[in-house]
């Protein structure tokens, strides 16, 4: 039995999470039961949803339990099966957590799902053609439903979800604005994305700053608005929206640690009668294979490039979380663990 | 030609409204031309959105022109026409404005429309079986879509909108909760109307302590919220709703003045997959034929029985209209003119 490192909640944060409120422990894998599978990790996806699973506090899922290994998706290679559907060799994605082997109870459904390798990255597969690509997909599709020559807005535009978002936008005729920090990543969101503009939210102090930098930037208005940070970047977006325009409220992200985050002028959803939706993907799995699809052929036709900031060792895991939560990412943040 | 006294906007408000944005004139009607209708207006409506044509501010409507006469609904009587539809002695609803008399090109869709009072009375056109009863409908009926045993709540309760909202919900099997200011527009909500329970915001200091309060009136959570006031009666709603919840939107009349009115709490839309929609029922006409029937049913039937404020002459209207702002009125703001 291989020995597996794994990390776990030790203890809840109070306002910033920090390094201390993980664990790094070891223990041997323990023997297969039928069904089962055991899986090497390849790659550990790091997400800001976690953040929100640390507090004991009322939300969309149960809150991560103390002393027991943090969730997150996970891509690896099975290295051992005690279920006919899986070989070792097969590569595979499931929620493994941050661990480097994970058992997986391979006959429930959802639970490790097998993946090519021919066209598209095994690691893509936690990014654009996984969790955070569906979710972009959701959003964009079901919420806002775009139409041609509309203009949608994503914030947190070099990320995982947000980088996906703006490519499904202009897959579908759209002007598309992401809202990112610092110029290299607003470079990259133009320049390697193909948005139609980008603005930089550190250049600007408040709200009403930043919107007149999005008037340039969206000379039509916002129709649409794909949401993963919420208080300034929020503000500033409502400002530019047009009437019937839609938001779609995935993350938001500024508020995790607490921080109060208040829509200042929840009144615009009045005067131009918008609709603002909140979603978790995982409550949507009907749409995932017809998304997954259109992202797979995306990513292998080239015309979907995302960019990975790849920490190295289970170890680095929660520095490189708190360096997400903080925006010091590039792209999609995965663990290399082999 | 009889004589018209007629108010018009003067100057626009700074901050809260004033009788002295108002100005009275007389002028005399003028003769009727071709396919038009002379009304004698019976009652004029008084209604929080006027406050919002005030202002001079991008909304879903054009500002009120100053120098005109206020927009507003009028119900009254035909006494001369050249359209061939209508009679003198017909009664009529339309959108008249703060005057004694209107002249309605009667031949434009909706602009005039005959009302049968053998089972409504005339004034209830004006409220419960007229734009206020269809606001109600709407947004209960096609956002927030109530399911029977849900828990729906209602700001500005015992209002022309609030109190069919309650009634709505009862009859579709809800379980209805007003929130009102003071005992006895409560005890109306609850005793005639048939709310569940009523909630005075005007014994709570704050957000927190008011949600305190519909906790104990709203046990199994809120499923749907119908919003007229925005602010603290908001942020204390939101902290008891579940998860998938609907609000619909029709005012927020705590703004109007221009006094900031953040939510406080948007990232609760987030974690309970909250969905909000902002609408404005004249942008809804199909839905007024099925409206207007049921509404009309429940009034003739007696299950809706609307309380009215009546202020006298049309020389009262500013008065009566800035009292409603403040929540001085008791059920639908009318002014009869005759």
């Amino acid at each position: 039995m291989p020995r597996n490192r794994q990390i776990l909640l030790d203890n809840r944060p109070h306002g910033e999470a920090s390094t201390t409120n993980f664990r790094l422990v070891t223990e041997d894998t323990p023997p297969l039961r039928d069904g089962q599978v055991l899986v090497r990790h390849h790659y550990l996806s790091l997400d800001p949803y976690m953040r929100m699973r640390m507090n004991d506090a009322k939300s969309y899922a149960a809150p991560q339990k103390l002393g027991e290994v943090m969730i997150g998706g996970t891509v690896g290679e099975v290295v051992e099966s005690r279920n006919e559907k899986f070989k070792p060799g097969d590569k595979v994605v499931g929620m493994g957590g941050w661990q480097e082997f994970g058992v997986y109870d391979a006959g429930q459904p959802g639970a490790l799902r097998k993946v090519d390798t021919t066209h598209v990255p095994l690691s893509h597969y936690l990014g654009a053609v996984g969790m955070p690509g569906v979710t972009a997909w959701y959003g964009l599709v079901k919420i806002i439903d775009p139409k041609p020559g509309q203009t949608i807005v994503v914030s947190a535009a070099s990320g995982a979800v947000g980088s996906t978002v703006g490519v499904l936008a202009k897959a579908r005729g759209c002007r598309a604005v992401g809202v990112a920090g610092g110029a290299d990543k607003c470079r990259y969101v133009t320049h390697d994305l193909g948005f139609d503009a980008a603005v930089d939210y550190k250049q600007h102090q408040d709200a009403a700053s930043l919107s007149r930098a999005l008037k340039d930037a969206c000379p039509d208005g916002v129709d649409g608005y794909f949401e993963n940070v919420g208080g300034m970047v929020m503000d500033a977006v409502m400002l530019r929206m047009n009437a019937f325009a839609r938001i779609a409220l995935c993350g938001m992200i500024s508020g995790y640690d607490g921080k109060p985050i208040p829509m200042s002028y929840p009144q615009l959803l009045l005067t131009n009668r918008m609709t603002v939706e909140g979603f978790i993907v995982s409550e949507h799995m009907d749409v995932w294979p017809e998304a997954l699809k259109e992202l797979g052929q995306l990513v292998a036709g080239g015309k979907l490039r995302p960019r990975e900031s790849i920490a190295r060792g289970l170890e680095s895991a929660p520095e490189a979380f708190l360096g997400m939560l903080r925006g010091r990412n590039f792209g999609k943040q995965l663990v290399q663990l082999v």
